[in-house]
């Protein structure tokens, strides 16, 4: 109802919806460097990282606030083009920037962006409600994210890397695609009885939906899906794509559960959104998680970085 | 329905209430110094301008989301008293903390608080509804935060300053007070046509509710209510009251408009709220600010500063 330019804006809530509400902060130096991404993927990326979070909890994302702090060493093209990308990553997804604050910064760039979502009443699903004997899910392929995080920490350049492979990592790491149709699709089909976006690393962000629910897992370890970028590169990095995809973290991914009679309910949403969902395991009684080597259980820890470089 | 500790707070709407939306931004040697207050004031005032965003919409001011990038040089004791302030200010105005964010910072510390409130449908209150003949009104006294920066800037302490009137005006500054109970009223009772809140002074903040609602305005200089520690201390500063009180920023008092036949109510609305409200002029036709001295009209630019230091 009222937009940018007044003290606040004004929004009218759909009848019988809940709000969702989550926001999330990017600081230059700890989350990004600006010679590593154009500043279209910083500011695509700063807005993904929190519609992420709306996909998980199976809601759509309506509107977003942004706030940025400036160093006066950013040309007005560079704010203008980070810009652009977060406009047009909203653009994409339906939603409407209707607010936001601007500041000059004496150190690193700051972006801190607010989305406020909804869902049908009572649909959004938490972290808390697995049950024992529900099967675990994942969208996509992981640990690329951290591989090209790698890359770049080794002077990679997305811009004039010719190689593939490399410069899928790192486009992985640097404009991930928020699950949003996905989420909801689950959510409103009411299928998902616990679901995270995966910020921390699958042991770590699974470690999140087991304390939550108060319940086990057992994942297996030869059907947890490992980019192709990972397995063809992580030898020259001498790294192991397993590692990569049960700890690296960002991938922005969705970790859900869903009860065995709903399975395939789930290939269903799947195939409709495009978006590739692999089941890796079950929830169990008990507590503690373990991934299972052909049938030789190990204790898996939550062993996911934690966000920082 | 969810709060800290999921991928973001699920909230339920009140039935026919409008969402109001904002944030605002806080930034360390822009916004704000840690050696001029104490931990509490700097998160009582980060959450502060953003709850009198929503008090200048007319609204309640219901749930906040907090992110701050923390320097390495920062104790954790710091870091508690502040919070502590964001959170006591928000407990005083029934606000509910539904989430945020925390990250290291390499530079500055930074605070970017996001708020949402509600206000019956179709009842708020933005910058364009003033009509010709409408009588404008502004809370409380003016020029003491402004006359407080400067205090601060030239090495005055609010810890160790023993007069009254420069603790009182460093105080306004520093720890500035939402007027969002008298706000809501206002907006309830249908009284405030325009309003807006004081963030970068009084000729600045007048003239975006005239460009707004397409209308002048003449104010009465004689009627414009100083602060007493402005024309107590003004002098010693070499800075002239009304300028201070016209021009200066960050007073989150409340300006606003009402029709001639509403005057009555919004000095009732006044007492039962406790904050002083002063009819300084009224809005005309044509377009531009104007101010009286004894009848004497002179041209009053929009000379507010703008935030910064």
């Amino acid at each position: 109802l009222v937009g940018i330019g007044d003290d606040a804006a004004v929004i009218r809530p759909r009848d019988g919806a809940d709000l969702i509400a989550c926001c999330d902060l990017m600081v230059e130096g700890v989350h990004f460097r600006t010679e590593w991404a154009r500043p279209s993927m910083i500011g695509h990326k700063a807005l993904a990282v929190t519609l992420s979070d709306v996909a998980a909890m199976g809601g759509s994302a309506r509107f977003a606030m942004i706030s940025i702090a400036l160093p006066a060493r950013v040309s007005l093209d560079f704010t203008d083009e980070l810009f652009s990308g977060i406009f047009d990553l909203a653009a994409a997804f339906g939603v409407t920037i209707i607010g936001g604050d601007t500041s000059s910064s004496i150190g690193p760039l700051f972006i801190d962006t607010s989305v406020i979502g909804d869902c049908p009443s009572g649909r959004a699903v938490t972290r808390g409600g697995a049950q024992t004997g529900d099967t675990i899910f994942v969208t996509g392929r992981l640990g690329a994210s951290a591989l090209g995080l790698l890359l770049l920490e080794k002077g990679s350049s997305v811009e004039s890397e010719a190689d593939v492979m490399r410069h899928q990592a790192m486009i992985k790491h640097l404009a991930p695609q928020p699950r949003l149709e996905l989420g909801r699709a689950l959510a409103e089909a009411g299928v998902a009885t616990a679901m995270i976006d995966i910020s921390d690393g699958l042991s770590t962000d699974l470690w999140h939906i087991l304390e939550e629910s108060g319940r086990g897992a057992v994942i297996r370890a030869d059907v947890i899906p490992i980019d192709e970028s990972v397995i063809s590169l992580s030898g020259d990095l001498q790294s192991d794509p397993l590692s990569l995809a049960l700890g690296g973290g960002e991938e922005y991914e969705l970790l859900f559960t869903t009860r065995g009679e709903d399975r395939a309910r789930v290939f269903e949403l799947s195939k409709e959104s495009g978006v590739l969902v692999t089941e890796i395991g079950e929830i169990v009684s008990g507590e503690g998680l373990q991934i299972s080597f052909g049938g030789k259980l190990e204790a898996l820890a939550p062993s996911g970085y934690e966000h920082k470089m």
